[in-house]
Parts: C-alpha cells; structure tokens; sequence
C-alpha cells in the first residue's frame, strides 16, 4: 500500500491501546507471548489500534552486534511478525510493535505494522540513541504515512520524538495518528517530581500538528539500564487522553480518538490553521542545512 | 551588524528579565514610560537582556487598521525606540520589546532590539494570528540571529511559537537565547488547572534545540480579548528557570543563563547532539512543502 493510497477513516470514533511491559533481553518467544496476551486483552476492551513498545520482542540493551543480529528478523516475513499478523488478523486489530529488523547484513530499529488485512508497512527509526548507534543504521524509508479504514497513521521510535521534524513530516503527510513505540530513559537534566520531558514534547508536537500521539513505553532495568514508563495517549490538541502511566508498572492505556475531530480542530479561527499557516516560504532552505551552519 | 557577525559571550553568566505588564491601548506615552521603569527595577537587579510584552507600546486589539497605522512608528528611527535606545544606553542593558512598525503604507507586528551600543535589529512576526491579519503584513526578514557581547539572540512573537520551524531557524542560526514578546490569549481546549500549552510548546523548543528561552506576556483584558500571563523563562534543558508567573499580576521574572554551559548541554552523550542528529537529508524535500500536499 503506498502511502498516498489515504484511505477514508471508516468511523469517527477508534479506542487507541498502548501496552506498557517489560521485554527480557533475548526472550523473544516468551516476549512475544506476553506481547499477544496484552493484544488480546486490549481488543477484548474494544480496541482497533494496539501499540507496543520499542523493540519490544527483543529487549534493548544488546550485549554486541552479534547478540542484535541473531535476535533480529526479516521483515515482514519473520517468523515474530507472522505471530503478530496472524494475531492482527484474528482479532481484527491493527497492531504496532517495535522489532529488531535483520535486512541482508543490515540492522535496522524498526517498527511493524500489521492489520486485519494482512502487512501495512515497516518503518525504520530514524534518530538513533547513543549506542544503538553500535548496532544499528539510521532509518532510509523517511516518515511514511500508512492509510488504514482508522485513519492516516504514522509511526516514529523514541528519540525520533526529539525532533519536530519528525512529527512535521507525518502531519504534512497528511497523519492523524502517530504511533510511538518507545524505551524512554532517564534524561540527565529530569526533575525528579515531573512527568518526563517526553510527555512535553508529545503533547508540542501533538498541539503543533493537530495530531494524535500514542507512545508506549517500557518499564524495567535491563543490563543497568532504567527504563521510565510514562506512556500516555495525547489528543490533537496536545493534553493527555491517558497517561502518563506509572514508571514502573506493567499497564494498558486506552484512549478514544476522534478522527474527524481531530482533522477539525487544526482549524483555530477564521485565520488560523495550524499546519497551513507555516511560513513554507521562510522555513525551506534553512532546514535543509546540516548543523553546524556556522563555527561555534 | 548582519547576523553572521557572531560575538563571543564575555562572561559565562547573565540576567535575564521579563516583564509581565498591561499596556493599555493606545495610551503609548504612559505604557512606554511604564516599560522604561520596570527596565530600569530590572536592570538594578543585576539583568542584562530585558524582554517586554508583544505590541506593548500601543496595545494590542485595534478597532481598525487606522487606529493601528496612527500608533505604529517606523523604525530604528521612530520617537518610541529613541526612548528605548536611549533607556539601553543609560542603564547598560539590552532590551527587547514588540512595537507596531510602520514602513511605508505597510504595518508589522515587530520586536525591536537595541542595546548599550545602539541599536541592534529588528524582527518581524512571521506567524499572525488571527485578526492581526487584518492590520500588518506578514514577517518578511526570516528569524535572524543577532551576535551580542550575552551570546546569539533571537526573536519570536506569541503564535511564532506554535511553529517549531521558527525555533529551529533560530537554533540553526547558533542561537542560545529567543526572546519571545508575547500576546498569550486562551486556547479553545486548554484546561482551567493546568498551566498554558505555551508554556508546554516552550519548554519543548527549549529542549529540542539545546537554547534558553525568555517569553514576557501581558496581562489584562482588552476590548473584551483576555490575556493569560504566564511569562515564563526556560533553560536549554527545557525546565523552567523563573515561572509561569501569575494569570493576572504586573511582575518582572529573572533567571540566570549560563550561556556556555546552554552550548554544552547539547551535547547529551558520545553520540548524541540534539541538533547535529537532525537528518536533513530526510526533511528537506517535505519540511519545504506546502499544506494541504494531499487531498483532505
């Protein structure tokens, strides 16, 4: 399907979930299975979009690229993603899991998207995290968009939510979703009495873009490691639908979206629209140039 | 001085001031002596960069476009920013402030910035909002970033913010501090006990982009326009250094900006750095384009 095959959300209204769980490094087949029972519980509450964490079939802190490499599978014909299509189209959900992707000799931090129809599409995280830079090669297949009977949705993977970019992109895509699936760690300057300086940057860019954000977190220590939990479900006008969770608590989010609703309210009067009041004109050859534009 | 002209910081640590003010429209004799006296508590508090309101000189909600026209000046050369340059050159200060510029048969909804040198620049608010539309034309000068003994200072006006394009041409640019002159007025969907979504859209550009920022609102309600107050100074971690402050109280807020220290704190491990991860090679091509590029 490509993405400018934009399908016509079916209903107004879809019951987003986002399964918070912590994924033990290596244990993929009992990952997996705990991943489908939390698919299972949330369709049964009546979700339509389910969304998992980052890497969650692996775990994250790989020892060496050789512990990442044989943890890692093609896509989409693996034989996790066939479980997770299998599930999809059993229970008629969509389904977004972070997987470790194995492409040739290449590594990739990816993201499967599968429905009750079959394959929707793979998305490779663009922004890569300190030593996932060891293991893994910075996405090649952009920001697409996917359309689906629930409406446009996008995808980006943790540290990718760090730049606005990412989320632009989507949303000039023509997004009403995004789907994050995240392992979210301690930020060095994060007050300990605050929601996590994630949880801001979701709610920006949702306001910004007039889109809904789904990010699924981890929980756990893993090889020392912390993760921080935190899930939560924005709305397009950019405050919490559900969320941010516990730091440490395996839980399921839900949260109804909108879909026309949220397309509606990019519209703030008579003047102002959030994603066509951008100043194209002024922005374009700026934010092409590399950093540093200049000698610090 | 052009905006490649980038002056080293002299020392490491400086003040910043915002103040937090109701002008009252078109009453610009008394609101620019008042403006000039909240500088002159803030610069005898130790603040080197002062930062007023949007349109504090005249107001903000203009019956007309004539009304408007009669209360804009043209600048550097106008009565209104001799009074302020001559107010930086006294007490040794920079000072910011929104002003309605006059060029010509054009308006613009402008900040002007002089300093204990003379005057500095000028920006032009890229982003109007609403019936702003009706009386200026908008920014036509980009954001730029002007070299100061403080550091590397830009420019945002209110709405300018919900844009993150405008803070990252700002960040691209080696920007360490925006001064936002703001107009905050309530959103449609924000909830009473929460804190504005600007301040959300600032702490969020602040971390993105590795840069503190200062946004002086006003206060009051004008020709039945409320405005929310809230100034608020964030460091380039993205947390709070000084507010939100009250919804309806005249205050000054100060904080304390490290500059080379903001300069570091991109630099978040040994592989990461919030603004050299962009992957221009990925946005370019869409971050130019337009809105709709589909069909809705």
């Amino acid at each position: 399907m490509s993405h400018y095959d934009l399908a016509k959300p079916g209903s107004e209204e879809l019951v987003i979930a986002c399964v918070q769980m912590e994924p033990h490094i290596g244990a993929k087949r009992a990952n997996v299975a705990r991943l489908i029972r939390h698919v299972e519980t949330a369709a049964s509450q009546g979700a339509s979009l389910v969304v998992l964490p980052e890497l969650a079939t692996t775990g994250y802190v790989f020892a060496d690229r050789e512990e990442a490499f044989s943890l890692a599978e093609g896509l989409p014909d693996g034989e996790t993603s066939e479980l997770f299509a299998d599930t999809a189209q059993r229970l008629g959900v969509h389904i977004v899991t972070g997987i470790a992707e194995r492409a040739g000799k290449r590594l990739y931090n990816s993201a499967l998207f599968t429905g009750p129809s079959g394959h929707i599409g793979i998305y490779r995280k663009l922004h890569l995290w300190n030593n996932e830079n060891r293991f893994f090669e910075p996405g090649d297949r952009g920001v697409p968009v996917f359309g689906t009977p629930l409406g446009r949705i996008a995808i980006a993977i943790c540290y990718d939510g760090w730049f606005p970019e990412t989320y632009r992109l989507a949303a000039m895509q023509g997004a009403d979703i995004v789907c994050v699936p995240t392992n979210w760690v301690p930020m060095p300057s994060q007050p300990e009495d605050r929601s996590a300086m994630a949880a801001t940057l979701t709610m920006a860019a949702a306001h910004s873009n007039g889109m809904a954000i789904a990010c699924a977190n981890r929980i756990g220590t893993e090889r020392g490691q912390r993760f921080i939990g935190q899930s939560l479900i924005v709305g397009g006008d950019g405050w919490p639908l559900a969320g941010p969770a516990s730091i440490d608590r395996e839980e399921v989010l839900y949260a109804t979206i909108d879909v026309k609703r949220t397309r509606a309210g990019r519209t703030l009067n008579a003047f102002n629209h959030v994603l066509r009041d951008r100043r194209a004109d002024v922005y374009d050859p700026m934010l092409g140039a590399r950093w540093p534009s200049f000698q610090t």
